[in-house]
């Protein structure tokens, strides 16, 4: 690939993803650094047209069906949009990505996570990910800190279940090495100076 | 998977594989065989609109993105469709299958055949295929075979190349005992003889 870094944030629901990829965004920017953020399907024809089949409440495809069917999408976004960024030498900082993947339709959804990762590695060749960052926090904060209290009735143990098994992905890639984890219990400012202090290492 | 069985008939263009698929089936229900006939995409709705996103000349989406729609559209077929007619006890006969995408997308357009592969085994699972056969007849007589002499003004080089690349990766399949290799020079009740007498082993 080109001279641009590629930079993903992830996190399970609550963690504030969105928010600290505005905050990534702008600190870069005022820093000097060309930095655009994006996020999937991103908006390319094709790419639209396979996600809107994922979104279409007539279909209730397997996991299998459903890691193609992402994987697909994925794969025309970065052709179309992400390889000519990082070609112009964009720094692009991407709101979920391959590591996603291996947690829900991985570890949440039932399939083999190494299968997924050797999907994930040729869907994004020649790509390298120079930074993948995880916003850590459990899936009970996380859900306490969007609702309060009486969550506990409304969002059925399942609902827990499997977000547990969405962190227990993210934070195994962590264990591996595969990405760089982030406290996430901090206020937003202080997770924000944690998320630009591993940017900058690698800028 | 249930108790049918599951034969694959693929070859070249030019090979005879509907004709051979057809005869097959009328010479397995003569014997008192409760086959049926399918190809993909088979008529699901969701597989259906993959497969049309694929034919899309709007769209022109790369090698990657065509195995994993490839992939998507085969499973919900094989979901929706295969796998009760199996569970019901059919013998399916299906015209082109995993096989095509080894030959297509692996050996011809340039994906590392052992992750088709392995994208493939994943896609069918948990079915095994009890018997696919490769109708063997080069790229060049099934040329021939189709329009004759002039044919080789109108279909450039590239195209035998290409087609070249098809029959390397289906004639490496039967090498590895993946398939089973037919003689595809014979009239076509000789193939289809051959070919019953292969079915005849597994059923």
């Amino acid at each position: 690939m080109g001279k641009g870094k590629f930079i993903v944030i992830e996190g399970c629901e609550g963690a504030g993803k969105t928010t600290q990829v505005a905050r990534l965004h702008s600190a870069l920017t005022s820093r000097g650094v060309d930095a655009v953020v994006t996020r999937e399907p991103g908006g390319t024809p094709l790419g639209e047209q396979i996600r809107a089949l994922l979104l279409d409440p007539k279909y209730s495809p397997d996991a299998v069906t459903e890691l193609y069917l992402y994987s697909a999408s994925r794969r025309v976004n970065l052709i179309e949009k992400i390889f000519p960024l990082l070609n112009a030498g964009k720094t692009v900082i991407c709101d979920r990505f391959i590591y996603s993947t291996v947690a829900y339709q991985g570890y949440a959804r039932g399939l083999d996570p190494d299968f997924v990762k050797e999907v994930n590695r040729k869907t994004i060749e020649p790509l390298k990910v120079d930074l993948a960052l995880f916003i850590d926090i459990s899936p009970e904060a996380g859900f306490n800190r969007k609702g309060g209290a009486d969550k506990s009735d409304r969002l059925e143990r399942e609902s827990l279940e499997f977000f547990g098994k969405v962190y227990r992905g993210f934070s195994d890639m962590c264990d591996l090495g595969e990405m760089v984890r982030v406290n996430g219990l901090g206020t937003v400012d202080e997770v924000a100076a944690l998320i630009l202090s591993e940017a900058e290492k690698i800028l």
